[in-house]
């Protein structure tokens, strides 16, 4: 590629400033590199236990029908959402992935050159991302360092000018949920106009939703926001399915700016398909639930800080170099993810659960790097 | 839905002018409506072949691995783009449908307030919608009445703030597509820092590339951008895949502001399997090249005015009111495209070619229709 300026650069001036993504390392690439057949990779918060069998069904079934257009706004999909949730269809806004919805709301909400959004630090990198193409400034509020929500910060970043505030709980990467009742009381004093975006991508995996989910409130409250995906727990992360959950009028607003095709004819049948796997769902939980269990206390035994998490990974420190456990994992076919890129903290580790197979394989790999010391 | 303004509706001013879009009616939506079994669409312009039976096997073989996110920036999908199209790699930006593609280049050219983006009129809805989202003015030229394109009336619009002019070759709705030459002559009159766009969705089904593709000559330019898409020939519209091909430069920006994952890992597995099944390809162009030629006499010899077309749809003028005609096809199971919705058209319709038994289906109810006048 020239390196000399050329006539295709004259480029809007807030572009210039972005960073390519930086992605993890993929299973390919790290069986290339140190020369592995067998990988496990416990990255990027996928489903221990692959797509669902139904799914696939689904899948195979509809295979012939990828050459037509799918219906404007996946109604099918929706119904099942709504009957699955237990929220009225006209709140629902499906996307390619919730990083689609995100970018909706921002568009809907925020007034380019005008209007702030705020957010965590560390925070789910689209929401900034999205908020900067937008021309949209974006403050973030740095958590408590035990990676708990610090209120106060939050909203003393809040004014009449700011649009949306995001919230992600579980938080990645660390694991942690505030009670919802904390997130009514941020809700109770942010501005009238202010919407309230909580990301609940990795709500299913957290035990007592009562405590700490706010779908099943959301119906009481004009300007909260609930996101969810289809990528975690449902295991759909390569078909881009999420959706947000919202007042009628805010989702028409979404419907009317959106993409009418954005969301593949698969994926919406994919969707279906998993919202009606009961038993997978409730393996999917059970396998999280004893994995998440098994690693903290296997972890903590060698002397790990274990953040205490309600999702699918989980946040540790490490009591050795974090780069150094990470390079020692990569060569013997173990993928986690160092938190140094994107997240900024170069002494913490992020590891996704896994099969019961796979966690007895990292804890063994663990041993065996920590006693070679 | 409360009538009522909620406080959930403050939102972005240019959002309030915003319409939902309308949708042409669904295959499901006239078997019900008319108590039909049997229906042919030719609404849509997709795959008078349907799937490609490669298409099926990939998807089939990769259900399974709906779970994982995949590699960004679709590698693999982007090499087979590559040696299909005989252009470099550096030079491709995939989208999920080219709708993404659009609304990256809109948003890394265009300045929010500032820049105007200029297109013929009628174009694409998503022209028009994309600009108007980023807060850019959209300035249009009207066709000539035969639905060339007047050159000096697009360029009259044209001004030091015109970021992108796009231009749809074959054009949609009339399938007219001018000289490369004429389009270069275009180029060679915009302001340096304008990006031309010229939008090949229905390029594959010219006879003649050299004479009309831009694609072929794109290296030589620094600010010209081509868009296609796998909807079409390709027979993928359900899965969303378009790509741009532009300067390695603007490529790179168009990656630093994507969503890392927004292309469907199956959409790319099918996408490469299409690309390598030359005998469908072939067989798909076979079909519509003497379907349109056959839609084209017989049209012509019921008294409709047929605009001469390179895609894979005619535009025509019927000898009766078009809504009644519509009507009438619509109760014998046909459906096709009236253009008043969208392009404001209310004299014209448009037909997509179907399999020589569709087409010949479709000529034989115009044939009852109008002898029953």
């Amino acid at each position: 590629m020239s390196s000399k300026l050329c006539v295709c650069e004259a480029i809007r001036d807030e572009v210039k400033g972005f960073s390519p993504y930086t992605a993890g390392k993929s299973i390919d690439e790290v069986k290339q590199a140190y020369g592995l057949d067998t990988i496990i990779k416990l990255a990027s918060n996928e489903n221990p236990l692959g797509t669902s069998p139904r799914v696939q069904d689904a899948i195979k079934l509809y295979a012939d029908y990828a050459f037509r257009y799918g219906q404007v706004g996946t109604p099918n999909l929706i119904s099942a959402i709504a009957q699955h949730f237990h929220i009225h269809e006209d709140s629902i806004v499906t996307g390619n992935g919730s990083d689609e919805v995100i970018d909706m709301l921002i568009r809907v909400k925020a007034t380019p050159g005008k209007s702030n959004i705020v957010a965590f630090d560390p925070c789910f990198s689209m929401y900034q991302v999205l908020s900067n193409l937008c021309a949209v400034e974006f403050r973030q509020a740095q958590l408590k360092t035990d990676f708990t929500f610090d209120w106060d910060a939050l909203l003393n970043l809040v004014d009449d000018n700011t649009s949306i505030v995001f919230i992600t709980t579980p938080d990645n990467p660390s694991g942690y949920a505030p009670p919802v009742e904390e997130i009514l009381s941020l809700h109770s004093k942010l501005p009238e106009s202010c919407l309230l975006v909580v990301d609940e991508a990795y709500m299913d995996f957290a035990e007592d939703l009562e405590t700490y989910s706010m779908l099943p409130r959301l119906a009481e409250y004009e300007n909260i926001c609930v996101l969810r995906t289809f990528s975690k727990c449902f295991g759909l992360a390569g078909l881009r399915l999420g959706f947000g959950a919202m007042h009628p009028n805010l989702a028409e607003y979404l419907r009317r700016i959106r993409a009418p095709f954005s969301v593949n004819v698969l994926a919406e049948q994919a969707g279906i398909a998993v919202l009606s796997d009961t038993p997978f769902i409730e393996e999917t939980l059970r396998v999280t639930r004893e994995g998440r269990e098994y690693l903290t206390n296997e972890l903590r035994a060698l002397d790990f800080t274990v953040y205490p998490s309600l999702a699918n990974f989980i946040m540790v420190e490490a009591p050795v170099d974090g780069s150094y456990l990470n390079e020692e994992l990569l060569k013997r076919g173990l993928i986690i993810r160092p938190l140094v890129k994107g997240y900024n903290l170069p002494k913490h580790l992020r590891i996704t659960i896994g099969t019961a197979h796979e966690n007895q394989v990292l804890i063994s790999a663990l041993k065996e790097i920590l006693n070679a010391e």
